[in-house]
């Protein structure tokens, strides 16, 4: 079991109004999820958070991560009230593959760019050699611990290098940096993020296939270069639900009551911060938008946009209606999923409108063929 | 929250059959006990086993302690599986006072002396000056860490000595050390050790009258010297149940199903381990008794004896039932109390028979005034 | 031996400028000072540092502490690159008592003052007692390790407190505070720091010679409210020298050739930052100046004043040389005392100006009786 | 720079009279080894110790970790004095690759076997790729750290599978185990081994021919599968010397003076324990003698053999001197090299006897061609 979260916005939050404070924040969700386990975690706990400050301190985000159980990190919770930043990315993780280190922790970082895994590959270790092989030495030799969501972003990186980009250095900066409060156009463009997300998705896929391996890996990944941010909701299945994912989106995220108890504010119909989240942070469920299965969310500029990961785990029946039990035996379903609330693939009727209306997700049909950088 | 077991037997147990393997171990104890939990725990996770080795390696116990939560911990789990002893005692602990560090892990030792608590000094704050000013210079500058239960070792230590005993020099040992298989007559007699316990809790009792706290405290505590061990389930209420105890005797603690199913056996009349612990290792309900709440419990060479604490907090009235409202609000009941299983203060309807048989423990009505030596 | 440093600037240095870039950074000091033991160190490392941030994120500093060798912790490497502060304190510990615990690592806080120590209080076991009793019940309880260094701080805070002030709340900010690059005269008062800090060094020394301690006590502090700092360089002794300390001061600190070659730049007659350190970070003697023994030193809005310390302890006669032998007996001799640097008590010959002048320490032949408010 | 210590003897030791209370223990050099370095290491600080009980509790080593330095750890401390062991490796790591964490600590072990490394792989990075290629799938994904140590010992492993022997399963103990005191013939038998070992260091001269890399690599391994122990002391160069190795051997280790003044007696020609050590255990020089470089020893039943590694980098002529330059660079000579204490290759005239002997090492001019089993 793992979570993550993401945040966005226009301006910094403080990490404590994020992680720390909410009732049912990322570090209550890794300890209350503990209850939906039935058996002892053998690989360990470990918490991240990264986050990007002002560009004047370089362009690389800073990442503290600890082995402590993120709930009894001193550390952590004094930092937390005293750092605050536009563009978060945070992590918990209790029992996937790896051994309890801090190399073993998300989120990853290679220059500017960060990353983080929700799920697992499964019978990783059928495929693990095949990854070594195919990507390129920068990559390969980058990889510090032994977690197959590491490897996971060496294949991204892979990905985006072999896109013509080179990890370390994104394009010029046209516009300002999310530090500065902006979200503007500069890194290597959210159009480039998805290519590369979706690129390590297929590449995945196709390791997976030669090995021939049967149970079906949950692929949730997040990736940023500090402007644009990417996250996937994916199973290589077409009949078992992924791992689960919500976004939420509006003006002010704040403690109405006190005790923790936060609300997503929306003043009008722009939408200053998004967040994207395992499990809902918030009770409100109101506030929570469930990210459908095999998609893949964009955040650009605090627009959200949905597309459909269109592959053979495709379901083109939109009242197809896929099974949970998988995701939940591995821990990896936060909340029942309440058809009402989700969206589903496709799904026009829920009244989503158009990227430019800029609050409710875009979700077209597919993906435009050949590039999609044209968005 | 936290959890204690005591494992003493005539011959050595290896670690990992005690506190690694058992489907419900102190450690899936702990990681379990969260289930009751509603809120996030501030003050850390520690664990800590201590057990005696063999006499030719020094009289005082080895101890083991880690912050790191315990089902996480890779030294414990590979030392548990190579350290056998016929005396242990383990903690886990999970959200009471002291910051997490591993001078605030129990069990805590001084020369050959073993000691350990379940539960909480109430406003231990307004009690603390007391205690530092009435125990001895050595005891007062023993205490490394901030939690309450060290300074009730420090108050043990300096009751103890009140007593004529100096804490770092037991009497000779006239008989074999435990260590060696005997659990035999050496140490500081398990009569010392007893007048030691009571007095540290009536001690405790005068503190808190002075300071006119209101809340209830939380005593069970366990102490050892290498030969016997003494412990309470004690509250300091007359109406509100004690944190939860039990023990367990017999020929063998095996696993008789694969997967961490074990079971206590029972040859014939005869002991040959005992065990006491906070919550049931294992699901046989039968094989555990409980404690009744605010009494003493003594293993005298795998003899199991209980004594009532007759104080003001002794309920006369063998029908009153206590609430176990308060001890669950602390998460301190381990199982729901099943009436038809507990032993009921003085409950010699339940055909608990003399310690002369051995098995079952003795109760009786009130402990021989003066000295209880002479047992 | 340990090592502390200070930094109050008029802008904010990034952390990796002060604590891990510079040649001869406190990591680096905190590694070479082994070279100068020769025994094993017993009681472990530790490493913190605390700064202010903006006040909009209240007034309270930001604490980071480890118990990882100060070295090799990857997220204080991280977060020093992201990290900067107007008033920063960082301490390195390697020997004194108290165990390897996060309780037991500097800077101490409290409400919005900070405080360390550099040095040990001799025989502190007999003095503790007194301690405990003479202090405060909110002192009393706010200590959580088992340094002389922590209940040093209750001292300070309990003497603060005789003085008139609630360490909890500094009087009305009357000017900018030192997080928005000011500096100015808000918390409580250089005065009124440098009064708690001499009476916390009054109160120690009647502790010690009411135990009748022999050896002396190396009583380097440093206390901060987030606007002034005052620091002493003091021993319990009139003939042996005290732990060394040293200052700079001047327009910038920056690395004028790679590799960490870092230098204090002075470009007028103001000055823009000042840093105490118990040994140079840098390898250009003429940048840093000894301070006095037996003083207490205040950075008062960039201008630093030095006041010997007049008690039985000072040495009237300027000429007499005090011996190094049991300050390096401890390892808390940083350098070679070389005399044509240092500051010799009431050294006026060396061209010392007054404060106003601003640049060079004020050294007056002793503190204005009464209250030394009045500077 | 790292330490590596190796303890055999027919007697089992305890563990703190092996790695804590030698004046200049291993923990003791690890920290005093520090004065030899002029950097500040980027890597971190490990220890860890394995040693192997009694059969009863099965055939695979003991393994305890830390990534806290070892003159820190409060559990080695006490564990030390309640552990003893016929058979002990130790090994203190402070700057070689790898980053800090406990996957990446020696010795590291599989089913039954030890491996641990002193020294360094050059540019490891450039030849990672190969070891991955090369290796059989079960070393591959055993590896769990980063360091080029792991990987050697996966070498070690797929090696030893080549030569027709299942890691996992010695072959049946036909004589007693070690624990038990023997020493016996039980295992892979010390043929096997050191033809691994062997094998190991030709394949990895393989990997670095064929990357081309410059630098000389310091492959000082230890290696034993419970019955026997085979170290070698070898540089992948013909003109320098390789990082320091010694032993020891006699018929008691013991404190001779209190205050950790340890030396060897040897009461007979017999001897009953042997060590082996990157760095002298004592300051009785006469008790330690050089291990020639690029030679490979073999400790069974506490007997020692010395033979030469004849390969390219064998440096024919007796009276050549190997400069010291290159290991003194990378902090792995543990003592000037005195000529007049090392045993030079094939040194018959400084009175080696031979293995019928017993006492001294026989150092026969080359490895028997073919198989080296028939010794």
């Amino acid at each position: 079991m793992c979570r993550f979260l993401v945040y966005k916005g226009t301006n910094p939050i403080l990490l404590s109004d994020l992680i720390l404070n909410p009732t049912h924040s990322i570090l209550t969700q890794s300890y209350d999820c503990r209850l939906r386990l039935d058996s002892l975690p053998h690989n360990g706990d470990g918490f991240g958070v990264g986050y990007y400050t002002t560009p004047t301190l370089s362009a690389e985000p800073c990442i503290f991560t600890s082995t402590t159980p993120a709930w009894n990190c001193v550390n952590l919770s004094r930092l937390a009230k005293k750092t605050a930043s536009s563009l978060v990315f945070a992590h918990v993780r209790a029992t996937t593959s790896g051994a309890l280190s801090e190399s073993n922790c998300h989120p990853f970082s290679y220059g500017s760019l960060m990353f983080m895994h929700n799920g697992h590959i499964a019978n990783f270790k059928k495929i693990k050699r095949a990854i070594v092989s195919a990507i390129r030495d920068e990559y390969f030799l980058m990889v510090e611990g032994s977690t197959d969501s590491e490897w996971a972003f060496a294949v991204f990186l892979d990905t985006l290098h072999s896109l013509g980009h080179s990890p370390k250095s994104p394009p010029e900066a046209q516009n300002e940096r999310v530090g500065g409060g902006g979200g503007g156009g500069g890194g290597f463009g959210h159009g480039v993020l998805r290519q590369a997300l979706l690129g390590t998705i297929r590449r995945l896929n196709e390791f997976l296939d030669e090995a021939g391996t049967g149970e079906p890996s949950l692929l949730n990944f997040a990736a940023t270069d500090g402007y644009s941010v990417v996250c996937t909701r994916y199973v290589c299945s077409r009949t078992d639900e992924a791992a689960s994912l919500y976004f939420s989106s509006g003006t002010r995220f704040h403690e109405y009551k006190e005790g923790g108890f936060y609300r997503m504010e929306r003043h009008d119909r722009g939408q200053d911060l998004v967040m994207v989240a395992s499990e809902p942070l918030t009770f409100e469920r109101g506030d929570w938008v469930t990210v459908p299965t095999n998609s893949i969310l964009t955040i650009n500029k605090q627009t959200v946009l949905i597309h459909p990961i269109i592959d053979k785990y495709y379901q083109q029946n939109p009242a197809y209606s896929r099974s949970a039990a998988f995701a939940e035996s591995k821990g990896m379903v936060a909340e029942p999923i309440v058809p009402s609330k989700s969206v589903k693939n496709g799904a026009k009727k829920l009244g989503v409108r158009s990227g430019k209306d800029a609050h409710p997700p875009t979700i077209p049909d597919r993906l435009p063929s050949g590039s999609d950088e044209g968005e």
